[in-house]
């Protein structure tokens, strides 16, 4: 069960409004990395959860914040928006031809559609989607992806950081920052920990019995373009992360096979595949040919 | 530039037909997962890359090897086909309950859109969609991005291998669970390689200057549910995985803010704001309601 | 702020396992009409509402026990699929023509992405969207939306009620279907308070000063079919819901305008304009063709 | 069938160009709430209608209606578009920052790929889709979907209203609005013909036997949040709409369970499971520690 | 604007229910090509058009009959649903098991959302969306992805046909056939009719002057592949169909460029770009490591 | 299997930045007949390929080189990004007010998602989406397929040549200029040989026995709309370009069926159907009120 406080986790309100900002924090709020997928992503993970104890714990306890991420973010973009201008028809647009300059970037459904409010898209207006969310059951692969989504959201935090200098909005993403790097540690703290102490190991997943898979290229870099660099990096030589090998370097394929014959299906499908047919038709397309002449 | 060899990178032929199967192999073709995702993904992060070298010959040589994947997989896919049934009315399915009691499970855009063919779309017929991708120009992120990528799929063509018995498409199988592993290891050690070299470090991006995010909260464990045992975890204790900080526990937040008042936009969105207005229009209807009675 | 507690608002475990019910129940969990769309859309509402009090305490209140309602769903959904068979070529599946059956009645992706887990999806496998959500700022309006989505949402879990005769399953339905009459009732009564209260009447937005809009045609029934049957009804003649008004019936439109001429756009947009031309060209054509012969 | 009349229901020419209102429109058109959702979902209620009759002649009447209005908002919007300037190279760009000021505030693809023309998608470009639409069989529930969504749609045409002052524009708004207010009132008049006649009643489904719902917490308010003025409505006391209850007010839930234990599914679904086989292993690794010290 | 008769355009009545053949209509009322698809091209195609006349008659007149044919299959989609299972626990699912075996067949939204009735949606579900059409205002290119259109849905009724032995629905599928060949006819002789005219010609669109395209290589087969046959295609040799030139063949491409360096974006993208700096690093913790030893 | 070789086919150099225009060609990047649609619609055709030879070394060879014109537009626009401001806050943007007009212009998340590089998107950043490819196995169908998305493209790419006058962008959208003048005749060429060789010819499917068809209707023309000149098109008289008939003119429908009964399924639906019962409820309801008086 969820329940809500009415106070935001931190403060969150601009110096000004900036209806071109409000949009671009969507991205956040919204985006394939944005609050809304993390939290849905970790509660998602722990609903799904096989082991009880401290691991889920920890997705449900920071999925509920993630929730409260989304809710401060909204609630800044209400605020952006609060005095936005209606249109290039408004005088305060006319007059001023830095406001005009703006209505272009703003988000044409925060006004038309929700009033000068959040919406729950991205910054191009893409509507969040269940697809952006991961959560196998693998913890290893799981706590790979958070830990990627907190540092993919943390870099675009910080270019959205360079984007305003309102202190307002400056000091809500200067609150997030800090807990995507808390949250980054966190799922590499939690991924170590998964390692550490046996319950999943690489390469995930780490009971997959290795040898019924086609280990003759398990450690082989295969070169398909025709850069030569490749060849001096850590994942050409040298052991293997997971302990268990030797990378070798390889300027294309080790292994090849021909094609296949192309399928045959039933008729009933009308796809292209009587040629034979056809040249017997051919054949009696030219007869008819040479009868009529 | 990409060049095409008509030759496959392994052998991919089943022992026999399988229609339902050639709908669950879509996943790993066209999923989120899938291997178009990493083949697009690479390549794309190859095109944004900001460094010449050993890291964008890196994902140009295996973008180019995914493309490959796919090939596989379609082809795989287009043979499990070949002979499959083009509905309930045929006389095969009608007196094979078995081959009856599989008509539900098949792909019917494979049949009617594809004529017994692949298709770029996952196991429950969602297409593939850009969105699946991640290509930030910050390839500390992104290694981890592919490195999870290819944890799910390697996860994914596990849960596949014990779906069928069929030796041919296992061959396939155990070839694809192969360069999975040599995939996470090889990002692995590409993003290994990057903090070696302090192109990039935790917390990712690690030029943005930690200053100037809210330190206070940088390395506090918030627990917003009411499970205790997190607290036993590595990220609620002890030296963080960036090397900056120590993990300390908290029941709850450590900051919070009170509601900013509700936003108040312009009158001409029409939105439920101007319940003073109502109260004088209550009163008008109350007199109005006492005149006429 | 949300926060969690680690129990369910109501029991939600099954008798048994089944697949195929598993994936029927994410209908309500991650579909159109789906616990996480009334979820999202009532937490909206409170981010986008511009006045203080008891509807925005309304919407915060039933947002968090919504989240909790996906909590249940996805916690069924992963017991109904805990002994889920892997595929065809299982033991179990091979001798019990029943399991066979419902095979291909599974959501694939429960078993390949969520390793026997729920998902964000409806029972097709969309992906949840954020464009389900109706939030306008606008509360008679939206809480119109809202009695809607409890509306429909009903329909649906009193159509799944009668697919199974799992008694866990049933006993969850009958808990979400008391919660759902509740919240039909409850913005029923909410619409009626706003209005009561003059915040907002008919025809929303009611501000909106109706001699800008074409009067004549406000209160006219028009019929665009051939059916004659519909001038029985309340909505062709009588006072009209708004108080303002009386309807009428009319065959067909009662206004109509020529269409205006085709637009020529700027050459360079290349759309096929320039007939004229075309008939120049026709007749140095013909010319060309009378010299030759 | 349907047939086409080459005359709009009325006028819809602009004053003259402007392509960014161009875009805005779109939303009226294509978006969740715009005409193409409401002719497509009126239409669908008729061909999946269980009575002949009244009801099913309006919804195909007032759906053919909306196609026209489709129409109207297309035509309009190509002449919008029609002096659009092809880009930011033109001569009257670049002398106008007035003109440049807007070219953001485009949708591109009305110039790209509609070559100056109507799209089918809503204003920040999304396309149309079917998931907009509501065609339950239930009319009770349709009717109160039909007016939540003319509802929606009066409240966007109003404000891009006032986003504009071209008389042309606001000619067709004012008719537009017009027809919306006409809609509304008639699907409330129709939804209350419906429980007049007892066709169905509240709580939709009405023939689902209450009895089966969990009764106990039918008319409870449930207060998630830690506000306490939603206890003031007349959702928290009095009779309910539907007549069959009263309401009360409960702070927080009356049920609760505990959580399930955690599902453990085969372990060919490589989820993270075995935690027992980790402390064995975590047990020899020790010892393996302790041999090589 | 558009009438409705309440009539259909051909009988659509099945000989008895069949619940998973409703599920495969779906594509061709719902799909990429289906009957919704062809309907909304043709009209947008008829708002988007320069031109008066017999193009614009032509595009409205087949556009409106379309509609009605989504109306004749969701007519018929309804009936086929008509008496469907409720599910699993049937008297009638258990006592058949061939009733039982298309369980997992059926559209699962068909039953739960549309209670029996048809969707628009494609038949794995997929919504329909407004990206499936095309516009573009240029005639030619226009008649040509309506041709491809027709063409793609005679493919899929032929399908179909094979699909079912009820004989209602396969005299609906014959009539859909026959209207299909006469709409591939039509949109051939117009895409004629338009060369012929002068109006348009190869390659689209022909007012481009071709002078400012890279004549070099306007004729050139390059061949990316490693297979020798597509030499001997009419493609390889010969005159171009657009009667400007000779094809040519040639093995690989004929023009190549070096990549160009990669990019620097502003440093505030936290891309990774500062390996100067990172060497820099390096030989500091090189020295640092120097000392400590 | 694919080779990468890190050369471009052409040169791809702006003269200088242009953040909106690297917006506008993210259109035949990544949108509904961009580069990335050809290259896979291309790649599958030849996967679901039923003969092979000349035809399928055609779709494998074209569909390699469109992946290379992928790369060479996604260079191009990490190029146009190279400089581009970060945001209305930049010095740049505010002492220009030119920069300042096109803000509104770009692609929010080729910033912050991409950090200054190309995305799987269209121009109004719409993901790309697998089902925008046609692959039926029918070539002839396809290669009509064909034909339109290079007629399509053509056009979008000739009205992307008149936005910019930067010499580096035009010379490249000549090169893609010319490419799609050959790959129109190509489809074209390869279309008529199809034909020539009785492979496959019109109607398509031509091997589905036409008298299957409801030949009556096979080529009439019927006028759904009220326009008279569509009976002047050569579509409306004369031999069919499939040669097997004569077009008529009609004006509306040569056929028409009563529409069936509404249908009436399984009362566990919930759908409104049971108007008899209302009846009886109302008499009840008329004698309560009775007995009330």
């Amino acid at each position: 069960m969820f329940f809500h406080r009415q106070e935001l986790q931190f403060k969150s309100t601009p110096d000004q409004p900036d209806a071109v900002y409000a949009r671009k924090l969507q991205e956040v709020l919204g985006g394939q990395y944005g609050e809304i997928t993390v939290a849905m992503q970790y509660m998602f993970q722990g609903w799904n959860m096989h082991t009880p104890g401290k691991y889920r714990d920890l997705v449900f306890g920071v999925g509920a914040e993630e929730v409260g991420h989304v809710e401060m973010l909204a609630t800044m973009i209400a605020q952006l928006l609060e005095k936005a201008p209606l249109g290039i028809t408004d005088d305060a647009v006319q007059d001023d031809p830095t406001v005009a300059a703006v209505i272009g970037g703003t988000d044409i459904q925060q006004a038309i559609v929700a009033g000068a409010g959040a919406r729950a898209v991205d910054s191009m207006g893409n509507p969040w989607q269940g697809s952006y969310i991961t959560a196998s059951g693998n913890l290893l692969a799981d706590f790979q992806a958070n830990a990627n989504a907190e540092m993919q959201g943390r870099v675009q935090v910080a270019r959205l950081y360079h984007m305003t200098d309102d202190h307002g909005v400056r000091d809500l993403l200067s609150f997030l920052l800090a807990r995507d790097t808390m949250h980054q540690n966190m799922w590499l703290a939690a991924a170590a920990e998964l390692r550490e102490e046996g319950a999943e190991d690489l390469p995930v997943p780490s009971n997959f019995p290795q040898g019924k898979e086609h280990t003759e290229v398990s450690y082989q870099y295969l070169n398909f373009s025709d850069g030569q660099t490749a060849a001096e990096g850590s994942w050409a030589q040298g052991p293997t992360p997971d302990g268990h090998g030797e990378f070798t370097y390889h300027d294309g394929p080790t292994t090849s096979a021909p094609m296949p014959s192309p399928t045959r299906p039933d008729a009933r499908f009308y796809g292209t595949t009587d040629l034979p047919n056809a040249v017997e038709k051919l054949a009696g397309r030219a007869q008819d040919k040479l009868k009529r002449e």
